[in-house]
C-alpha cells in the first residue's frame, strides 16, 4: 500500500493501493472521522486525476479507515476560517471533486462499512455505485449545527425521491443501509464481515469488461441524464455505432457466436 | 383557531391555526369533501402568502377537515362554467398555487387522513413532506369522468416513477397509503389514531432547526432539482459559504464542539 | 391474427391482432429471440405508424412469439456489416421507434413473458406500462460482448434509480421481474399463467376511458416530464383547459354527477 504524496502531513490522509486493476483509494483520517478537510480534497483531486490517466485502473473502491466511512467536511477548520472566500474555496472545491467522480472514465465503488453522513454521505452519493454493510448508516446532518446540506442535496436528490431526500436534509436524521438500498443511494447490503467479498466481486465483474465499452458508456450515461429523450437518443446512438467499430465489440461478438471467453485488447 | 378571512362565505373555507411555530392550514369544506374550487383557490394563495411574510411560522402543516383530505377540483362549478376562459383562469391559478407551496419559505408536511383524488393527490404531491394515516388513499381519477388529470400529473411524475404515475393516470385506480410511501409519494404512513403524534413530532422536530438554513436550504433543494449537475453544484457551494457566514452556523458549530444544545438567534 | 406486410419474409416478422380495441403488436421471431433486426426495426415504425392513424385502436400490446420477450438487436447482423455507416443507420433508426412509443397517442403496454436483453430491455422501459410474468427477467448485457448499452440506457435510467441502472449497465447482470418491479421497470407482476389476464384487464381498463383525454394526456405527460415546474404547469393547465371543453368531459362529469355510467362519443 503506497502513499499519494502528501507534503504537509506525517501520515498520509490518503491511501492508494492497486490489485488486479482495481485502485483502492482510502481516506486515512480516523481520528478525524475522515472528515474532508480542505487539504484532503485537493489530495483526492490530485489522486483521482492520476487515476483517470491510468488506463491499469479499471475500477475505483473509495474507502474509509477506522469507525466512520466519512463524516463530512471538517467542521473545526470551517470554524477556523470564518471568512466567505474560505468557504467559497471549500464548496467550489468540494463541488469540483464530486463532479470529478462522475467524469472519472474508471466507475467507482463506494464501499461504505460505517456512518456516511453530511458530505460523506454525498460522496456515497456521487459515486457511481455503493456497497454497504448492514451496520452502515447515512445523514445529511448540517441542519442539526444551522447549515443546510446544500452541496449534499444535489447528489441525494439525485439518487433518491425528492420527498425522501428533502426530509433527511431538514430533519437531520439517520437512516439504515436497507432503508439507503430500498431509496436508490447504495446497490447492495451485506453483512459487515462479508462486505470486502462483496466489493471485490463486484470490482472484478467490471474488470473483467471491455475497458472501452466502460470508459464510453460511463461518459454516455451521465451526459444523457442531463438531455430531452430525442437528444439523449441521438447521442446514444452515435456512441453505440462507435463503440461496434472497436475491437473489442468485434471480438466479444465473435466470441459469444463462438460461444467461447472473449479476450479485450481494449481497442 | 382563526379563520382566513373569506369575505363571500358564511363558514370559512379554511382554517388557520398556529402552535409552537407551526401554522395549521386547514380545509374546512367536509361536505364538498375539500374540494379546490376557484374561490379557495384564491384564498389558499392568499394564506399561503401570509406565511410566507410571517418569521414566527416555521412550519406549515397543510390537512382537512371531515372524511376526506381532498377529493381534487370542484366538478359542479366547472361543468357549470362552460367557457374556456373559466377553465383557463382555474387551471392557471391551481398552478400558481402548487408551485407556490415549493416556494414558500417554510417546508409544508401534508397530513393525509383520508382520499387524496385528482387535484387532491397533487396536492399532496406538491408538499415537500406528506405524513398519510393507513387508511388514506390515492389516486387521479379524472379519466373516469373523461378528465386527463395533466396539473396533477406534474406532480404525481415528481414523486414516483413514470410508469407507476402513468399508470394512475390512464387507469384512475387507487393505491394505499404504503404503496404511495414505496414509491415515494409519502414520507410516513401510521395508523389513523397517531396521525397528528406523527406530524406534530416531525414538524416540531423541523421547528427546532435554524430558520435562516432550512429557509435558504428549502429554496435551493427546488432550484438545483431543474438543473444540470454542475450547475447545481455551483449555486449549492455559494449556498453553503453563505449559510456558513450566518451567526446560527457559528453557534451550531461552536455548540457542536462543546457538546452543548445550540440556540439559533434566526441571524 | 393478420400480418404486417413484410415483402422480403416468407414469415412475418411481427403479427399485428386487434380487439376490443386493444391492438396487440407480436415480435414473431422466435427462432430469433426476436431479435430486432434493421428490418424488424423498420417493420415496427411502419406499423405503429399505422395505428398512430388508427381511431379504432385505443390500446397497444406488444409481445413476443417463443421462449424470450425480445434479446436485442441482432447480433450477427451487427457483426455482418462492419461498418460505421449500418451501425449509425441502426441505432438511430432503434431510437427513432423507441421515441416513436412514447409519441404514439394510444398507451403501449409491454407483455413480458421471458426474458428481455438489452434492446429487448429497452423496449420495455420505454413502453408506457409493463406487465410481466413472474418468471420474466432482465438485463442490458451488451458489455458482456463489449459493447455498452447506450441507447437501453437511456430508457433504463428514466425507469429506475441511476446508481441502480449503472449497475445492470456495467455488470451485465439479470433481474428479476420482481426486482424489476420494485425499481420501477415494470407495474404489475403476475404468474405466467396469468399474464394475458392481467394485461387483457389493464387494457380493457384503459380502453374504457375517453379515448381524447388519454391521448391528450398522454402526448402532455412526456412533454411535461422534460420542463421545468412552472412551464410544465403552464402547459399542463391549458391542456386541462382544453380537455374540459370537450363533450366527453361534459358527459363524463355529468354522468359522475347523475350516478350513471358516461357514454364517450370521442368528441
Amino acid at each position: 500500500m503506497s502513499a499519494v504524496p502528501t507534503p504537509a502531513a506525517e501520515q498520509p490522509s490518503i491511501l492508494r493501493r492497486d490489485q488486479d486493476g482495481v485502485a483502492w483509494l482510502t481516506l486515512n483520517r480516523p481520528g478525524q472521522f475522515n472528515s474532508l478537510s480542505r487539504a484532503v480534497l485537493g489530495e483526492l483531486i490530485t489522486a483521482v486525476d492520476a487515476i483517470a490517466a491510468d488506463p491499469s485502473v479499471r475500477v475505483v473502491v473509495l474507502s474509509g479507515e477506522g469507525k466512520a466511512f466519512c463524516a463530512g467536511h471538517d467542521l473545526k477548520e470551517m470554524r477556523g476560517n470564518h471568512n466567505l472566500e474560505f468557504q467559497q474555496d471549500l464548496f467550489r472545491l468540494c463541488g469540483k471533486f464530486m463532479v470529478k467522480l462522475t467524469e472519472l472514465p474508471q466507475p467507482v465503488i463506494a464501499r461504505v462499512h460505517g456512518i456516511a453522513t453530511a458530505a460523506g454521505c454525498q460522496l456515497v452519493s456521487m459515486c457511481d455505485l455503493a456497497v454497504a454493510a448492514d451496520v452502515a448508516r447515512f445523514a445529511v446532518s448540517g441542519i442539526n449545527v444551522g447549515l443546510f446540506c446544500a452541496t449534499p442535496a444535489v447528489g441525494l436528490a439525485r439518487n433518491m425521491g425528492r420527498k425522501q431526500a428533502f426530509e433527511m436534509l431538514v430533519t437531520g436524521e439517520f437512516i439504515d443501509a436497507l432503508e439507503a438500498q430500498r431509496r436508490g443511494l447504495v446497490n447492495r447490503v451485506v453483512p459487515l464481515e462479508r462486505l470486502d467479498d462483496e466489493v471485490n466481486a463486484l470490482a472484478a465483474t467490471i474488470a473483467a469488461k471491455a475497458p472501452l465499452a466502460i470508459r464510453s458508456g460511463k461518459q454516455m450515461f451521465y451526459r444523457q441524464l442531463e438531455m430531452g429523450l430525442e437528444a439523449a437518443y441521438q447521442m446514444a446512438a452515435e456512441s453505440m455505432a462507435c463503440n461496434m467499430m472497436t475491437e473489442d465489440a468485434a471480438e466479444g461478438i465473435d466470441a459469444f457466436i463462438a460461444k467461447r471467453k472473449p479476450e479485450w485488447r481494449g481497442k
